[in-house]
């Protein structure tokens, strides 16, 4: 386990990381550490191998024996807790599945993730490193290959519910901040042989259970829910943002769930990358953010780590603009590539993009104290404050009114809206 | 004008053209033209030219003289309905600015506007052609160029404002049956300069202006909104079916609209060519169907003639399945390639396109009637039915029942989703 | 191994299956086995486990005992022939690993593979299946995660010589019609890290070694590249058939191959499906084809069967106008979906599949034989047969002259391209 | 045209533009003005009007006076220039078109441009501006709806011939350091009615003509072939980079053309953003770049303003190794977005264009002369110096000793590629 770097030996040249970020150092009046919430999941950092659809994994780390045993799988998790020590993230994230074998059936599943728990308990208190959120993962296992909660399989929707039962449980021993549901089966391959409408009306009804429980518990967490345009299926339920937005509308559970956001998806649904952080936020929906990113020319997700200086930016001015983004966090669902196979480069991927978020953060908030993009966007929108304008907002006018003031006033002006200059001053700003 | 061939003309091998569509066939209980309910749209069959942003029009009509006069829009609505007398379309759809040339101002416009709308009565009186619907171009005069409803500026939005109350009553005074908002510059082109909260909490400022304009005149047809994920605009606040069903609902007027679906815009926001009729038939909010398709190798509407047998008939089949499309129907919202520039092109690819969705009813048809693909559909969904299913549904069950069959009955079994079989069986109708 | 269905057992409804499909039915003055050369791919067919980057597993054949030994080969390759005879394709195609396990290390991999190719050369013998094409898996091991021939590390680079020697000895040893090499880790994760013409020149003297070893053992074989564009890498180096050719053309390779061309591939490169069987046809450089299809929606290779009829109709068209594909095939580079379990859903996606094509192959020769398609294509290209356009095409014209013609005959004539009625007279046949 | 301000007068925080670009400072041992060589467009910049397939023009520009007159069009050259010498650019570019009207026949054209050719001249030497390269426009008369050297009508191709005649003429005259040839509409929209092999045979003829005519006249520029994947045309013949090189060698003529790359049609083409420049340089055909950018969640081309700094850097990092671009250049062939309707936006976003290039141009120096990424590359491919790396190379190893190596010294080792290292140590400089 020592084998695990500490930053300073980062790599040849150890200046490279951490220029930016120091988490005690105040902005806007919080802390970096406050205001960025760097969480480091599980899934891939500590159970990826590099293994693609194309080829076997490629890396092997120290501490594993090779087996599926709870033993190895404690001795891994007291790894990662060592690695968040040394890189200096206060929250961590998994799905139920990372943290202990499944056994023969349920209840040895559940007993082997209860070991798995108090370990994690342990460590937590040790290390002061709290749990971001959990999740379950309904989507690996070959009985939830038609979806879970939308499997056309009753008897699967009950293993999906058995399944999230015990993940709230133990997301409430462990202090979770918020529950994650990614539906990486619930989707359809072929409109042929799928009946959305009831796949959709049993994951609203799946979600009313989800939720009752949390009740009778006292799960105090926030219940997110994470959108994807595609893969693994061909079609995935929860598109996008506004897709979620308006399935919790039409099943009336929008006060019940908020909406966590990975960039990699919301490129992968079309939209520029800031897209769905900022229409979540708009709406008072945005709850956390996997920071990632994909490559634009790829149809798939890569789950990079973020290190775009410009999108980290933008990102971290929208969580500014809403105040934050607690409880939720930035939780890097990003993956060293296949061919980074050294320890050092998990560290460095981590510690890299942790600094593009910092620079980000300060970049935005230059960018909010100095005012000059704010008063520039708000100068476009004045005529929106009085006469007209307010009375339209007010719900006040009318067809007829509008009609009135054209034949009145005739023609509005023509006003530029100066895109390259708002470019411009975006670039001076990173 | 007596240039428009007859369909007796169409081609070396006339053979090619009505060997499916035949409008007084009886399918399903109903004639095909029930059915189908074909419209030709305005602007594409009588206003395109055949430009496009790297080359000038290509496409000539005899009936043109090359002025923007109401003389010569005149003589253009003539040839219109001659065209749609020869072709057989019993409906036809517009933009309010195609009709007519706009004058020196709104009062001068909406005198032009009365006249070609009088002559547009008449020939419908004559002809027996109906309108399906109606829509105000809200996008292409240099005011709308920071949106209509959204600009950010409040004078333009009064100017749509009274634009849309003409256009309403124009709609009343012609019977149309559906009145559309496409918001073709309703969208954002940088983040950076726009406030898209502020944007859309407009449009539904706007909607509601509308609603009470339609009711105060008693004009009895369907509101509609048209989806499109972007072009012209980076990203348009209609990007897709779910995304205005989120709309409708944040902001309180689901009752109010349908959807217009285009599938040249569906597969533009990522979707399968079908999707999105689909999802909005589930939710009863599909209201009518722009007829067209695009490449899916391109990035950009290219409003093409429908002509591929498959998906006409997984159309057909949404629509047969929630009992018609009317009030709406299938509008031809296609243009003839700009080098297709012969009369004739225009006639065969219409008469191609309804030939086209004619197989796809006879297929869909077929397919409903011996009911193999429902039965086997169905059967995958038999678990819902009863026990654990059925009281998921009927939202009896809870996480804990969930655990306790999965302690007591284990894994399910796996089944096949058998898609290709599926997909065989669809191509053994097509 | 009697668990393989049988072609009268596909399922409810088996005349869905070779409605088309008649091995022996003369078309074109060949029989339909002749033309379509169909070949079974071992890797999807006898290798796919359903696995997916989210997901285990979920397919379970009745022979296999889950174990990696070289009994457990055996008899998979047993069942692999069985199949064969009951499906009735003529052709079959491998990797090397996914025949034989790997052992210890190159010796006894080697030992492994010859083994199963004394069982397979048996096989081919019993049952006239022939081999269409061998080729090297030179992707999935940890090795070659940086690239096989295009690896930085050249002793990895000489793993692939030592692999492809072997590859070519035992297509020999079997007869291999082709032999193909697809470069999935031949390209770039990021340019930062690469030397992409270091990579190119070094591929380059890899298939100068490979041709010199391919003449001395005197393997007859068609040697084949086949393009993709991305997945694995973010960019592979045989993007689609036009870069193929770019570079044999650049290191001076043209003579010594073809190309394989697979429209999954095609249509990830952005173009349409059927462009690079026409492009590399057009230059003498079609060899094979896998025949399977993507999802135009979806970003990735998904390898479905190919069951669209127009898609099959225009690849069919291609391959009579060129005269056929021998001594390449018509590969099923396609696997059943993770979701169809069962053994019956492989034989229905191959036996569908091959209808689909079959009804290609007949729609391709209506088309041909009736020429007006063909009538109409050169009555657009007429002009370039006499005068000035011979001129230009024998490289007797010049500028000068041009401008001589333009300034005495004045502007051309604008004639229609008819692309509605090109798309109507295809759908007339299929 | 006092109306176009200084670059002191750009907006409310001037300090914005120019914080980076120096012209006479010296990077590298030249200028920057050397190094970037920084050209205008006339066609966007001084002939856009904003409009788009969606909406007409919205930018007035004060030296208009609505008329497609000879005088008309000095004026606005005269303005060209005065931008050109406020701007500080060296160089600018346009297609014949661009500078003056059509008149009724060729011969008239012709006079029309010579008028405007020697006002170019005559301002030219006044300024000092020169001229990077001219092109002639063959997409947008509808004479050239079925392409220009690719067209079925060789009538047309006759018509392009001479234009490019004239185009070649006027080139030379003005002192044109290359001449490009951007295919607009060679390529095809339907592969039903195109015979494509013809169509490249055409364009080879032609090319061979230019070639002749070039050498006749003693025009020394360097000829250019600039791709694009898609739009107008469904598939554009010169698709990208490597797409031309296979043209160039499949018709023999290699040694007559380099490359124009536009990373806007980069990425059309689903390559990264530096792929054609890196890719067309390695091969010595790297001639000038269209210095812009798309979206990358758009699908057609954008034209905007490079604003990205990554961007920059890596392109100019290439454009250093490969030791300048000229006699190419970087020129801006984007477009102020139709909504920046003022003169100023036209000013901000070349200079704030210009700054992102100056910044990138610094970071590649600086990524250079330090030499870290360097070295880190040349450590990953240190084996191919020696040993069987570099008897490979050099074309002196066979597939037999490769075999011989692996069987006595086995595996090779596992090294990281350290992917997010090198993104990290981009970031050090960006």
């Amino acid at each position: 386990i020592s084998a695990i770097p500490h930053k300073a030996d980062a790599g040849p040249d150890e200046t490279l990381v951490f220029r930016h970020y120091d988490a005690q150092q105040e902005v806007l009046g919080r802390t970096m550490e406050d205001w960025l919430r760097f969480s480091v999941c599980y899934w891939h950092t500590f159970r990826g191998t590099g293994s693609d659809p194309f080829g076997s994994g490629t890396i092997k780390r120290p501490w594993e024996d090779g087996t599926d045993s709870v033993d190895n799988a404690k001795r891994r998790l007291r790894a990662a807790f060592e690695f968040y020590s040394k890189l200096g993230n206060r929250y961590w994230t998994f799905h139920d599945r990372d943290l202990a074998p499944e056994g023969a059936n349920l209840a040895e599943t559940n007993n082997n993730l209860d070991q798995l728990v108090e370990l994690a308990a342990e460590l937590q208190k040790k290390t002061g490193v709290k749990l971001l959120w959990a999740t379950c993962n309904l989507f690996n296992h070959p009985r939830y290959m038609h979806g879970a909660a939308t499997s056309c399989d009753a008897h699967v929707t009950a293993y999906a519910g058995a399944q999230v039962k015990k993940g709230l449980e133990i997301a409430h021993r462990l202090g979770a901040e918020n529950f994650v549901f990614w539906g990486g089966r619930e989707g359809y391959q072929s409109l042929l042989n799928t009946d959305p409408k009831a796949d959709l009306d049993h994951l609203a009804a799946f979600y009313r259970m989800v939720v009752a429980y949390k009740e009778k518990i006292g799960f105090k967490g926030q219940l997110l829910i994470e959108p994807k345009a595609k893969e693994p299926t061909r079609h995935q339920y929860d598109y996008d943002a506004q897709t979620v937005m308006a399935f919790l509308h039409q099943y009336g559970l929008t006060q019940h769930f908020k909406i966590n956001v990975e960039p990699n998806h919301t490129t992968l649904a079309g939209h520029p990358y800031e897209h769905d952080v900022i229409f979540a936020s708009m709406y008072g929906m945005l709850g956390s953010i996997d920071a990632n990113t994909g490559s634009p020319d790829l149809g798939w997700d890569t789950d990079q780590f973020p290190m775009d200086v410009r999108n980290c930016t933008v990102i971290m001015k929208a969580v500014i603009e809403q105040g934050g983004i607690a409880p939720g966090g930035l939780n890097f669902d990003a993956k060293v590539r296949r061919e980074s196979t050294e320890l050092k480069d998990m560290f460095i991927a981590h510690a890299a993009a942790m600094d593009t978020f910092a620079r980000g953060l300060k970049n935005a908030a230059s960018i909010i104290t100095e005012g000059v993009m704010r008063k520039s966007l708000l100068s476009r929108y004045v005529s929106w404050n009085t006469g007209m304008g307010a009375r339209i907002t007010a719900g006040e006018a009318s067809l007829e009114e509008c009609e009135k003031l054209i034949h009145e006033h005739g023609e509005p002006k023509s006003v530029s809206a100066h895109q390259e200059h708002f470019e411009a001053m975006l670039n001076h700003y990173i």
